[in-house]
């Protein structure tokens, strides 16, 4: 693998590569003509409902990574690579991930579809607007925005007061300045004024509840219970309590569809859904996940930032929801990542240093203690990169065989999981799903959120204890009191560290976790544990990609990474 | 054509009928595979680019109409079975309409496709999220908004004043408390605080622009030009000089291929774009006007709010953009809106009145003797509705025998074009398309902007004088200044009325306009003249269509009107 001043860009990969007609990928992937709605020649939507009756079957792979690093993992190349390379050795197999987001597309990423020639494409449909579901979405939550003011401005008479409204208005767009804001001033005639902000789509609740629900009936039921608010005396006000539900739900219709697409090397892999990893639970749709059960023999999907969070709240959440929990979990590793948790800045990372690499195993050993808890073997994944000698990507490997873990290197970026990169890492993959798991949730549903909080704090991030600040405090009195002890709890905290601390790299143990406050998610049916900042409207930076992006007057597009 | 309780919503109509594949729709229309992009089985985006080559020859036919009153005259539906007519004598006809806003259906509407017998479909697909082309719109539109508050927030190079910021954030929905606002809140961190506003996506710029376009260049440049707001020592600032129209254009690639989709009964229809009538220009989008001029012999369209406004800006603005100048115009008028402008209220609308109807012909008179001043011979449809009587009908053909003009009764809305209902005004048209005809802009490019205004209010809506208010009159200064004198106006006035009180029906005249400012929309290329309040953020009503709206398990959708 070489990167230089030839070396293409994920674009000009995506854009030189022969796609075949989306026609021809549902045809291997058994998907009837019935089923596929075709949005242009690369892109579809499947209707799991015209799908053959068949069990669920597909034995589902997870890919999810150590601690991350802000040099990036590449935990998405790793699963569209991995996924190519089971298709190369016989396997019957179909992706299930995130869809991009496109406002980090616009601000600093470019994209977000893997990379080099481990990519699922048209990479610059799938960035863009794809087939419109994060639109449906941004539309969904606020025609309830709008009917929540309306209601507020034509007599208010379920007493919503102004000043606890809990959802937010939302844009699939950084977007920094609408953060905090000032909405309905300008008289009478325009509405009540009130304290408000904007979220990232991703970040919205009803982005949540339509990656949980497990159908239509199940988004419509998951809709109306979302929480918009409280009334003058604190009671809480649904969405059912507005009758908004069907208006939403109608919105959603099209888009709770999974969206089929290729890799470069025609795997088929549906890309259908996004929600934040820290307010929520990071995996695309279950929708998505339990279609392409159906569909194949090994769905391959991923979870968001590393193990703790994206793997955990899998684990805890998804897999608690529908029947999708992984017969083996992929841990990918780093030999840069390694270093940077054994001690190493990021501008030293390309130098050969064995001794950091050692240093850093601390951060992946806890990842790979904390899988083997929900009784899955995990095989950890080492993205090569090109920095990396051959010295440490062996040291690696035999580390890993000592602590008796499945290992193997990838090379999918540079050859492409078409080619002969991805094999040893299948191979790995193919060993683990033959042996037996025994899968078992974290902690049951009947512990109290915050016994689960502290359970999660304990077994996977290392904390000796948990402080809940006194809002957090009142949150746990509220969940008590309206019977909601029973819901999961979606840690949101820096996926950079174990702690709430995002500069405490390796495996702290011993340390205290703060919870700062708790948001109760009644539609998506989890407690949200905010532990530390959480941005949920990320801003542009000084040079915005967009100010690199335009598109020739053939249609040809220039400026995504 | 009678309603009661068992006539059908046109929901009902729509998804009883059998539509054909879009692929046979697009077969018919000679539109080859390779130019067709599919969006589900009933919905395909057209790419002009891969159409053959092949002179634009299709004669425009314009539909228009009177003075509009509360009660809805029907032109949507009059356009498409006028269309399914000409199709049914045997011409090859294709439809170019607006697409629906989102925000109008949630709230009052519930649909905007024609009605009864006579509509594009699928309905709730149209009516709902389409292809996406306003979602592109609205996030292109506010990609640009956060780059102008990142600029400013990043160290505002370009010296943006944050209070002489023109161009708004946008929603494709009914929100009135967002008329109003204050961003960038919360301390030097969040942003810059200003006072500003969201407009409904169609009143956006973007949107007039979009469908001003030629094609991609064509965009880019006009989207180049849009003045977003003015330094501290009133220079204008563009999107060029950001450098955000590559990114624009980028996100509106597919949308601005025109979108393919049938009438009941089976004419294919070109639905896109669509802009506001009063700040805009209230027409489909030139791309599909000339796309359905390249492939039909016919192409029916329409113009928003009456004569006045939609056909003066169709002639003035779109023909002036593009060759699609009308060789017949059609003006709907109805017994009903004729007797409201001759004196009745809408509550007596029923009963039978020769003494009103005659009254209220003053209206259409004025409206058929404008279409005369460019040039065209106008066709009168009067559009039958169910309690019209035959007296009333027969004494209006008569009416518009005397006054010169070709018109026939139209029974579309109950029968469908498909049917024999539209058949006489079919014949009535192929007549006037037989008659030559010799189209002429009502000024020519180099009258001043304020003498452009004067002309409009004078021959067009029987003004006696123009008063421009002390801000219209700097703007005019700056209008000379900048050197934009050669652009065209669009005037922002109340449909209702030839005044700018919409409460002054017929045929006024000796009156003066009031114009209280103007708005130099730099990229559009056209200035707007404000008169009297325009609202571009509706309002959802007491009672909003959304809430009356579901979708079942089996995605059958209801409440859409």
């Amino acid at each position: 693998m070489t990167v230089g001043a030839d070396t293409p860009s994920d674009l000009e990969i995506s854009r030189a590569a022969r796609l075949l007609p989306i026609t021809e990928i549902a045809r291997r992937a058994s998907i009837p003509d019935a089923a596929l709605e075709p949005y242009g020649r690369y892109k579809a939507k499947v209707d799991p409902a015209l799908l053959p009756e068949s069990p669920a079957r597909g034995r589902v792979v997870l890919v999810t990574a150590m601690s991350p690093t802000p040099a990036g993992e590449g935990k998405s190349t790793v699963t569209v690579g991995l996924a190519d390379a089971l298709q190369r050795a016989g396997e019957n197999v179909m992706i299930a991930l995130r869809e991009p987001s496109l406002g980090p597309v616009l601000g600093m990423k470019g994209g977000a579809t893997g990379g080099g020639y481990s990519q699922v494409v048209p990479m610059e449909d799938i960035n863009l607007h794809f087939t419109g579901d994060f639109h449906a979405i941004t539309a969904a939550n606020n025609a309830l925005a709008a009917l929540v003011d309306n209601h507020i401005f034509q007599g208010n008479q379920l007493g919503l007061d102004p000043r606890r409204i809990t959802i937010k208005r939302v844009m699939d767009m950084n977007d920094r300045a609408l953060r905090d804001i000032v909405i309905g001033l300008g008289g009478p005639a325009q509405g009540v004024p009130r304290q408000d902000g904007f979220d990232i789509t991703v970040a919205s609740e009803v982005m949540a509840v339509f990656c949980l629900a497990r159908n239509l009936s199940d988004l419509s039921d998951r809709l109306s219970r979302i929480t918009v608010g409280y009334t003058y005396d604190r009671r809480p006000v649904t969405v059912a309590d507005l009758g908004a539900q069907g208006a939403m739900t109608l919105l959603l219709r099209d888009a709770v569809k999974p969206n089929l697409v290729q890799t470069l090397a025609g795997t088929p892999a549906l890309v259908h859904g996004g929600p934040f990893a820290n307010i929520a639970h990071g995996c695309n749709s279950v929708i998505a996940t339990a279609t392409a059960r159906r569909l194949a023999g090994v769905v391959v999907t991923e979870a968001g930032f590393g193990a703790d969070l994206g793997a955990e709240k899998y684990l805890d959440i998804k897999a608690r929801v529908a029947d999708v929990a992984p017969a083996a979990v992929v841990v990918v590793a780093t030999v840069r990542a390694l270093k940077m948790h054994g001690g190493i800045p990021k501008s030293d990372l390309a130098a050969e240093n064995l001794p950091a690499l050692q240093a850093g195993t601390v951060n992946l050993h806890r990842h790979l203690e904390n899988i083997r808890r929900f009784g899955i073997n995990p095989v950890v994944a080492v993205n090569r990169f090109i920095t990396d000698t051959e010295a440490e990507l062996r040291w690696l490997i035999d580390w890993c065989a000592e602590e008796g873990v499945t290992a193997a290197v990838a090379d999918v970026w540079a050859q492409g999981g078409g080619g002969p990169g991805g094999d040893d890492l299948a191979a790995a993959v193919l060993r683990a799903l033959e042996q037996p798991s025994d899968f078992r949730f974290l902690y049951p549903d009947e512990l109290p959120v915050a016994e689960k909080i502290s359970t999660v704090a304990r077994e996977i991030y290392g904390a000796a204890d948990v402080e809940f600040s006194p809002p957090a405090r009142r949150r746990l009195q509220e969940i008590e009191e309206r019977g909601l002890e029973h819901l999961p709890v979606c840690m949101a905290k820096t996926p950079y560290s174990f702690t709430d601390d995002p500069t405490v790299l390796g495996a702290p143990a011993g340390f205290t976790l703060h919870v700062r406050d708790l948001i109760i998610k009644t539609g998506a049916g989890f407690v949200v544990a905010l532990t530390g900042a959480v941005m949920t409207m990320p801003g542009l930076p000084r040079n915005p990609a967009a100010l690199r992006m335009d598109v020739a007057a053939d249609g040809t597009p220039s400026g995504l990474i």
